[in-house]
């Protein structure tokens, strides 16, 4: 069954930058469509910010099995409306891939619950990356360590909740250290956040960074049906209780009434 | 050292209700806050959703040490700007302790990142709440279980991240289990959600649930000073990187520019 | 690519005990064996205690590539190189499946680090088996809840490691609660352990604990080549080091030797 | 309440070893015993590996609320029944510190239940340590990281389990990286395991290693009173269920009888 993947890209600087605009002409996000595309289990397209309702309508998401986020300048022109509903679809069941400074966005803010900052310099250094969990599905068939020649830094502490497994961790030419690689799970939804990727590098373009995002696509795919409310929270009438009870005492909801949100 | 610890509670059943009102005449916050001055070392106010900026101004956050929180029918009109407010304060180092339908509110949602859901039944049925870490410090003097006769039930599954840690399991008498007391870190605030005190029960006023309160008071209590900026992302410029290194390649940030967010 | 599971059972109460034989009538394993091979992608196969080497040869361990173990009464038999062959391979990749009375086999206790104790009650009460993490692969299609009528009761605290993800949590008809269905990694190995199983009872006669078991055998099968020695702690000479350093100050290796053990 | 803190060293190359001798004339355990001692809160003794039972009898251990533990070439000599002993006085409460080389001790890999395998490097390299969870009470009042000019390299992976969090993580002159402190809890006891300490190197006459060995010790220290057997598994008689039941369909134990083990 292919994994429908939706990469997901402010496609600013590659539009401002000369820099960027010369190692992503077709934007980031075609350079990480590509990559996925070169697995036959995976169909990659694209959206980025400047679509109509950023490319991530209902309708598109509820198509897409696993969502990749990189964003960076325009964190704030996200639409609150479009950051809940791919929230609400995460839940539901998409996996969700939030790239480098996809730290910051709204998105990833929101289902960590933390600060998700760090530091960081752009100096154009080394980044070694260690695999930390190496029988880890998003591990499989890496070598111990990659490295990434240029590279922005960033730096511990990473203000994240602590992650169900930690998959890397990065050694910078400037003596600081990251955990680059971090799975959680948010509802029904998996989550996969990797590091590398500042735009002004050619990361993206590198053979194995494309088989971690690989990797982490096939990892986040959950096969299961979207679930329809996430946060559905039904009564379970005294009737229908699993064992026989009868209600006793006093009682704030009429019967039948939802419950308070 | 004391801890200063603010026992806040959105006060509405308490007034309306008459079964509530007779259990709670001060209201629910007032029979807590007891209980956590029992304690010599818990000095414990309270606010409510009534007064000004709900009783949560910056200064009265900035000196607390762990907010104890208690909503249910009025959880949407809690002021936005409040529950950022409080969710900085968490990350800035005060503890929380969230009460029953608190799970559904504003502040618990924004920290958790997940749906938050459950199933429920009131009926005034049996509870009994199992320690499943008996090593814990919140389950600190407590027996194997202790029961509440009457309770509102909560069943499984509960939408929240993986926990810390499981301190609580409850079993209910029409044949539901729900994990009824569960640790997380957001930043530098430690949090925990403890499942009994629907406010038709007695609850808060069972010397076994004033215990774990009291002791989930000390637990979720971080000696350390507030941080100022719990989002702060420093820059670290070339110069001052641990290791020497030099600047290379392209770059979008101009020196001593601040990041993107 | 079919998972090449095998089946291990002390098989001893089925040998003596009338009621056991009615049920399993070709040992417990049998039964599990078949259900597993009602998977298309599951090859089951089975072992038990009183074949040579206990059917746990270091051959068929490298040809297995999830075991399934219960055990009860005669923990204590199997030998304790069988043990360590068996840890190893866990270790090197092989998944374990440890059902029932085998949380105080030898193969857990080792794999566990932890008491691995709990209380228990055998009077053929109901258990009821509450879905926690409804999006974990060994939940797929699984009910809300499934109910086994006849059940030994095991109860909190489980004196086990905080689990990667609590999957399931059993109520009992006595009043007790269990955190039923755990998942754990140790070194390449994925482990889940999963609570029902009495001997006297049909439990695993029963479709949905049968699914559960087709379930957790595909959760736990990794897919990456089996470690050759899963406890090398390789020395990387100074020359070999990813960056250029030099040898400085004292020493108490001899260039090319192995570290301590 | 004073915490009693046994810091248990092989001291071998203290004896053998001339730098070591130099380094640590009265033996590492001395040094580190005297830094803890520098805290009032804090009473620390020493044991080593040729006091007769390896000064870890079962009177001494009763007495120990933290035991630090320091071995490397000796592991091999550690007699298994004291590592039973002290296995199960962790799991009785006691808390233990595994130190550098104690990572392939019999005691850490028993609790661990996993290889401990990592790779390393001998050549006086600086490390890097950086706090990667600033609010823990181990990093109380930690920098934002420190560095120890001189150390051995431990690069991942680390085979360990995931920890309860992650506290430090080291940056090495030569390009590895390494979590280098982690947290764990087995049974009723707290483990810490942290990674600086080459004999070779003056690192336990650190400010701030031995800062972070008084915070160790006092998050490691369980107030509550010793567990009398960790392992107990107690039967609940049908009589004594919490709710009321009747014994149903077959048993294998007569009333009354213990458990399997």
């Amino acid at each position: 069954m292919t994994i429908r993947t939706l990469v997901w890209s402010e496609n600013v600087h590659e539009r401002t930058n000369a820099e960027v605009a010369r190692l992503y002409p077709q934007g980031m996000h075609a350079t990480i469509a590509a990559a996925l595309n070169a697995d036959p289990g995976i169909a990659a397209g694209t959206a980025t910010l400047q679509d109509p309702e950023h490319g991530l309508t209902e309708a598109r998401l509820a198509a897409t099995d696993v969502l990749v986020w990189w964003g960076h300048a325009a964190h704030g022109e996200v639409a609150d409306a479009v950051v809940e509903r791919v929230v609400r679809a995460v839940w539901s069941g998409m996996g969700l891939i939030a790239l480098h400074s996809a730290h910051f966005s709204k998105v990833f803010l929101r289902l960590m619950g933390t600060p998700c900052n760090l530091s960081w310099r752009e100096a154009g250094e080394r980044e070694r990356v260690w695999v930390t969990a190496p029988h880890h599905p998003i591990a499989a068939g890496l070598p111990a360590f990659f490295e990434l020649e240029h590279e922005e830094m960033y730096g511990e502490p990473f203000g994240v909740p602590e992650p169900l497994e930690t998959v890397f961790v990065s050694w910078f030419q400037g003596g600081e250290v990251f955990r680059s690689g971090l799975t959680y799970r948010r509802g029904a939804g998996n989550i996969f956040y990797f590091r590398p990727g500042h735009e002004t590098y050619p990361t993206y373009h590198d053979a194995t960074v494309q088989q971690v995002l690989r990797n982490a696509v096939r990892w986040a795919a959950n096969p299961a049906p979207r679930l329809a409310d996430p946060q559905a929270a039904p009564n379970v009438p005294v009737e229908a209780a699993p064992e026989r009870i009868e209600a006793r005492g006093a009682s704030l909801h009429a019967p039948g009434r939802e419950g308070f949100r």
